[in-house]
């Protein structure tokens, strides 16, 4: 049996609430001071949890991932739907997610990317292990489809993996400014329907 | 004859300054005042050059953008090269010009768009202004090489210029973490070698 302490319960509200203010705020444009307050934490405790503001954010950025992959994971384990349908319904459920949500925030990996992806060593290592982590989930799902014949395979799955997780980061981008999720869904009728095709 | 004043001068520096800092520290962990010491601008004098914080890095924005379109429309009027050829011609002297740089700072449009491109209204519609003047410069090009039969033509232009403008956007993303060209390279061989031939 696993035991929670009172200090891992602590860990993960501040993880979340991390997401929220990095989401709307940023990296630079956060205050750790404001986090520890909405958590309940007293002042000036923040170390006792994390070493520096830089490792905070590498573990918000996991913190953040976990949930998107497992999302996809659950997709791609439904039984009786093939790979790319899976694929498919995964990107049109986060598409309906954004509209519900106004197209707010967009994704904290593209966001803190382009914020401080160059700048802070620490969380470029974590952004970079975040993204691979969701690439790989998606490269199995096009791997899958190209033994199911319904994705090309003149093609690496990876390749294609990567061409797909940062043309849907770059429409996310789009997203924002335009508000509206066009983009997006240009971007999966271009490749999951279109180019990937066999 | 057009009259170029020395407040004109010190406006021009002071939007040069905030492509390097902004570029570095993003909009929040930019501070008016190391720009205006930088350019050698009494402090506090600011606000005679322009309104508000999101003024200028709405002014900026523009800024920034006007030479990536004007090198574009140079390499698109050069006597003799297909559009398609310029095109390419282009992506490829970026990505060199990146590679040179070190990856240093990916796009500031995408990285701004991360940042604030949901919280700044003024900041926001400048960011869509520019995306879509770049967009529409792109669009040209692929029109022309749809008339040159170089590219399909049962795409709409608009549509194939939205898509790499957002795809090129998740390139530079990907680049800054990844520190390689690689992303940028694919997605210009994905659609401008591939995807979009005829």
């Amino acid at each position: 049996m696993v035991r929670i302490n009172a200090k891992d319960i602590t860990r993960e509200k501040l993880l979340d609430e991390g997401v929220i203010c990095l989401m709307e705020r940023g990296y630079h444009g956060t205050g750790l001071q404001e986090i520890l307050k909405s958590v309940g934490v007293p002042k000036g405790s923040f170390y006792n949890y994390f070493n520096s503001k830089e490792d905070y954010g590498a573990e918000v950025i996991g913190h953040y991932i976990d949930p998107f992959i497992r999302q996809l994971d659950e997709w791609l384990n439904k039984p009786g739907v093939d790979a790319l349908a899976a694929l498919i319904a995964y990107f049109k459920a986060m598409i309906r997610e954004l509209e519900r949500r106004q197209f707010a925030g967009g994704c904290l990996l593209g966001n803190l990317i382009g914020e401080i992806g160059d700048t802070s060593e620490t969380c470029r290592i974590a952004l970079q292990e975040a993204i691979r982590h969701y690439r790989d989930k998606l490269k199995s799902g096009l791997a899958r489809a190209q033994r199911e014949g319904t994705v090309r395979g003149d093609k690496s799955a990876e390749e294609m993996a990567d061409f797909l997780v940062n043309a849907w980061q770059g429409a996310l981008l789009r997203m924002k400014i335009e508000r509206s999720t066009r983009p997006l869904e240009e971007c999966c009728q271009n490749l999951l329907q279109e180019y990937f095709r066999p």
